[in-house]
């Protein structure tokens, strides 16, 4: 078993969720999606903003990156503005969702994000994802609004940083190895089986 | 023919530097050792030191992500000790090298840094390295302190930052395409030969 780390305003999640599918069905492995709040361990760095805009220069390096990998997949990609998004409502909905739910809403929300350009806190995005992935909207929302829910997403973002993750998307094998990356998911996949 | 651009202090070059000739020989790609100061182009983004050290929880990840991919390498790994080391007359002496050496000379001075822990700016390691790469220390060291080559290697950081680098390792392609990472060398290559 996998766990995936993701952060919904986070480039290189998208890429992730893509690709980890059907990455880890070649290789015989199960995966967790689960989304946490990157900002918050962020600012405990002493990060202001994503590291991105902070560090221009490593921001285009990553927007090219970004335009070669989603050449490479087939999809277009468009910026959002701003960036990164506000990606909370999202991440509440998603824990609110099912498990089995929860990979087709997460990605829905992605390629509206970076093949669309669309805001994923405004409410015409979620409904649509929740919908896209064959769940009640109202229902969701309902759930996500609740106590249970914000702790619940309070308590994945202290986990992952318990775990050492410091970025987005993160994998984390069921004996504490951490890969940090989307161009680590295969070597994480391969470890979570005993290959290494 | 593919750059690889590289800093004498960086954990992720050594790894590079292990690899980058078996992984561009079987795609057919040549490739130009260039070594640059990183350290020059951090400070130009507010950097103050190696950010595994500004940001410990990504220290402590990089370590263990040393630790992994030395084991599947088959070397030791020992943290030299400051980390980062001075790689300033490293880049120097690899400078006044002939080209054909400078590969040689390089690896040797990574695994004597972070095999066995040895300070890469003392006189004895620069001698036993250049030595090792079938060169005369004497004529490395007399080139290694001569204008032509501090203005060398101020020219090629200059260079490395007009590119955009911002990391190390980092490999550009001839029509200009920056990857970032040791483990992006293999997409490297295969950009370089034209396969996308």
């Amino acid at each position: 078993m996998l766990d995936f780390w993701y952060e919904f305003a986070s480039t290189y999640s998208f890429l992730a969720a893509e690709r980890v599918e059907a990455v880890a069905r070649e290789r015989g492995v199960t995966v967790r999606w689960r989304p946490f709040l990157l900002g918050a361990i962020f600012k405990a760095q002493g990060y202001t903003t994503s590291p991105f805009n902070m560090y221009p220069v490593k921001g285009r390096y990553m927007w090219r990156d970004m335009e070669r990998w989603c050449d490479r997949l087939g999809l277009p990609l468009v910026r959002p503005d701003p960036f990164p998004q506000n990606g909370l409502p999202a991440a509440r909905v998603a824990l609110a969702l099912p498990e089995d739910v929860r990979p087709d809403f997460t990605k829905v929300i992605y390629r509206l994000q970076f093949c669309e350009g669309r805001a994923i806190d405004a409410e015409d995005t979620l409904r649509e994802a929740v919908a896209a992935a064959g769940f009640g909207y109202e229902t969701a929302l309902v759930a996500a609004k609740t106590d249970l829910v914000k702790d619940a997403l309070r308590k994945e973002t202290a986990e992952a940083e318990r775990l050492g993750i410091f970025g987005a998307p993160a994998f984390v094998t069921h004996d504490g190895e951490l890969f940090w990356g989307n161009d680590r998911l295969e070597e994480a996949c391969d470890w979570a089986r005993g290959r290494r």
